[in-house]
């Protein structure tokens, strides 16, 4: 196979496998070029992958050695991504009875779902994620979309205890917005004890719901290794619960008489 | 740039973005080649994806026109990964009480989400189809893989009417496995009037579920283009109400006491 043909074959098969280590006889292999070439062809992956901003191959040597594709975002489209969000949101249209805000149009995008899921997979990049966790529903594609990049399973909790998934393990906790206890499950052979995991959600107001779900990983001896909202609002009513956490965008301001909003940048900018 | 990083970057910028319309005069641009030379590139581009077996470049030809990637799965490689599910699928441990399998970690891993998807992305290809449906919660990752691959919107129907998204339709069905009324809703914006709408969900017994969406769909004026589901099972008690569908994988035989289970590949195959 010809190296042009070997570029095109081998960066699809490293994009489509995020943090998958590969070997370089297994490309050799497949690819019927000598080990010098392979490792010329990635040396040219991955300078245009730095140049495009999207990420690096990490190089892991030793006998069971080979590349990794570590998929990134660089701090510029980071920027640019964050401040389009922040206006498509701003849409005083969006504003819903009770202050809330309509976000399934952004959520329903799979292109701007990815991408959101690459921010946080870039932010949550050296945290050693074991899985991503969420509640149902709305967080449940960001959560997809993260753990893709991360290479790691999702699981999912419901506030819904009637699931046909076999012993549950549930925990009470209190929703910031509505002051009412709730109930959140997660099937018991869904998660290892002792797993480092990504929380990802939505929305966060007091972060009643981020709690629950942190009491829950106590149940199961697990660890968070961070906390990614989408969108974190004020709540005038109760004080935040959580406070190690990273956000997308703030929304500040909701004014549902005379329908204005304000919708700035999340700490994520902050970071980076 | 050389050829070798523009294939490199040009790749990555097609499978990113699937279905999108990119010009020639954009690339040129972008990579700063003449429009000749990006021609040959992509000529080599669209024989590799061919040779590798993950989709095509269809070109659009005109003053607006363009190549679009239309990613597929080979045959050879769809038989593979469903014969493989299925085996995954047939380990006794995942039988659960009331003839229910454990299907959560298949569900759960973003790699076997994004085949499956890609699958009926693959299947539907030709349906024209607008916008995927799902309903909570298990079949969300599934309905997002394949928009991601159809590059079209996810719209979610809710068992649950307690939803701060504004107006909502709703509708009423029979549940073929508790022979319950339910009710379905879906938000009033999400869905524009006319849409092809594909539905994708995990499991299908009798199809009360399936036809829940479908009457739904009817309130919006929208037309089903196509339904597909990953499992579909035997429902002993009721005949199947839904007849015109794509499945994966096929769940016979669940016997509880004697824990055994036989999976067998399901109508896609038949089709390809």
């Amino acid at each position: 196979m010809k190296r042009s043909d070997r570029l095109v074959a081998m960066t699809n098969y490293l994009v489509d496998r995020p943090r998958e280590l590969v070997s370089l006889p297994f490309f050799s292999d497949k690819y019927d070029a000598a080990k010098s070439s392979i490792s010329e062809d990635l040396t040219i992956i991955n300078s245009m992958f730095q140049h495009e901003g999207i990420g690096h191959l990490q190089t892991v040597s030793g006998a069971s050695g080979g590349v990794k594709y570590i998929p990134t975002f660089s701090d510029a489209y980071s920027r640019t991504f964050v401040t389009q969000l922040c206006r498509q949101l701003e849409d005083p249209g969006r504003i819903l009875p009770g202050g809330y805000l309509f976000m399934s149009d952004v959520l329903g995008d799979p292109g701007t779902v990815r991408d959101i899921g690459r921010l946080f997979a870039s932010a949550f990049s050296d945290r050693q994620v074991d899985v991503v966790m969420t509640v149902a529903t709305k967080g449940i594609p960001l959560a997809y979309a993260v753990a893709a990049y991360l290479n790691v399973p999702v699981v999912i909790a419901r506030r819904d205890p009637k699931v046909t998934e076999g012993a549950t393990v549930s925990t009470n906790y209190v929703s910031g917005s509505t002051r009412k206890i709730q109930t959140m499950v997660l099937t018991k052979r869904s998660l290892e004890e002792g797993s480092r995991v990504c929380i990802i959600d939505d929305f966060m107001k007091a972060g009643g719901t981020i709690n629950g779900m942190k009491n829950l990983l106590k149940e199961f001896n697990a660890h968070v290794a961070g906390v990614g909202v989408l969108a974190e609002a004020e709540d005038e009513e109760e004080e935040r619960v959580v406070h190690d956490y990273i956000s997308l965008v703030q929304i500040l301001n909701v004014d549902d008489r005379n329908q204005t909003i304000d919708v700035h940048p999340g700490n994520l900018l902050e970071e980076i």
